[in-house]
């Protein structure tokens, strides 16, 4: 099952990054490529990071015709995609809670600290969004987003605190994933914020 | 032979990326720095992926100083460059196939799904002008250039093929080099482009 | 003595990231794991490069936990910071060094190429800043701030000849770590720079 939601949610990842390619008027070969990066780039860096290796889609490669194939349909469809809106939000924060537990499942399995656990749910959630931020050259949206990192965070605690409780992971996952997602989605409806700290002068 | 062509690719990168820190009144060593990215950055990151360690500049750590002494020779000759700009466009263009090619090579003896070959000779023909644009704070120029990246797939392709067919490498690597280049000359002669995806209503 | 003094520009590192977040209005978050990038990053590319497994804050996670605490106090203090410029000035230059040596030493103990010994030494220097910079979405001030990078490669040259020499790493470190900071505070009072390499003409 989490197979499942971590298929819809790479390919969920696929075209909404498909979508801020083709703002940016990108080729068809940019949609792919920034599309690859963003829905295995988080995953990517967990698994250097922790030398995970081999590397998952070079585990499974078949997750990169999937990406592209989200991405090119994405362009067939771009017509409708605005009336999807909310699915894709949805999606979108499915995606989020999904990826950060399959990035803390690796964690554990390879033993780390807690600390490392929670922060390869992170990295898997969030960093692929860093990086298509980085290669569209904007500032990081997860720097100033809505608790977008902070849902991440939660999800990664309940699932990792659930586990270690002694909760059966058929219970503990769902439960994080339901959680994690409706945070995420109170905090859109209702524009929740981290406090931010604005600073004025400079350093250097 | 192919050894040479690629420290010929390497060189011929390294004096395009001076040229591009130039334009940004980066200093020597930031000119240095610009031109090992673009030059390595590209095989670096193949290597990551694949795990093949040591890092082919740790190994043979003296194309560092070829691709920083490309870059000086560069800014000292900087004055009669733009007389060589058709030179550089077909170095440029030599790279981007020897490049690919090096890197599918190294797909194949790590014996990786062929996929991934193509992937591999993908990063190691462009993921270095990619951290060239991210450091200069543009949008990588491969999002939308003339055919870049598709080249360097039709060009791993042709030499994956070709050796799957049972043809001999001394007539593989030649054949797929010249083709490739050919491909991008008429590229840029003829500013054949992908079909570009433009998308302008907001999603978030 | 080496140790503490990693720490402190472990520490100073994250509240000068903590600041250039504030100027970019960033939440809390933001702030944390920009400091995270800043202090950390560095190190993190140079056990990538070398496969120095595993990276180091992952077998010592409490780093985290410091680097996040000194960027959630720079918040708390930053009405007086402005007062501590120059002692933030030195900090920076110590960590300079430090990360310089700290990244040479752990070249020196997996026995490469002296050439990689620097590069091992700079990345670990200056990488972390770098990271800084794309994320604010600036080209990286390394690029052209006075002697920032040069003082690493100085720093990790006299490391490295000092230890070839034979003289003892008691001696070596103090005194490699002193001229470094010297001739830092140096290039910042007297605003020494590298030549620039300006190039106005377009290639492509």
């Amino acid at each position: 099952m989490l197979e499942i939601a971590f298929y819809i949610a790479v390919t969920a990842e696929a075209m909404t990054a498909a979508l801020a390619a083709g703002r940016r008027k990108m080729d068809w070969f940019g949609v792919c490529l920034l599309a690859c990066v963003t829905a295995l780039g988080g995953g990517t860096i967990r698994d250097i990071f922790l030398a995970h290796y081999p590397l998952f889609w070079v585990k499974n490669p078949y997750v990169l015709l999937l990406v592209c194939g989200a991405a090119l349909l994405t362009i067939a469809i771009a017509r409708v995609v605005h009336r999807l809106h909310w699915p894709f939000l949805l999606l979108d924060a499915l995606g989020l809670v999904v990826f950060t537990i399959v990035g803390c499942n690796i964690g554990l399995e390879m033993g780390v600290h807690p600390i490392i656990v929670l922060v390869a749910g992170m990295v898997t959630g969030i960093f692929g969004g860093v990086l298509r931020d980085v290669l569209c050259n904007d500032v990081p949206l997860v720097f100033r987003a809505e608790l977008y990192a902070s849902v991440s965070i939660v999800t990664g605690a309940l699932y990792y605190f659930g586990l270690m409780a002694g909760l059966h992971a058929d219970l503990v996952v769902p439960g994080a994933i339901a959680i994690g997602f409706l945070l995420r989605v109170l905090a859109i409806v209702n524009k929740w914020e981290m406090p931010k700290f604005v600073y004025d002068r400079d350093l250097r």
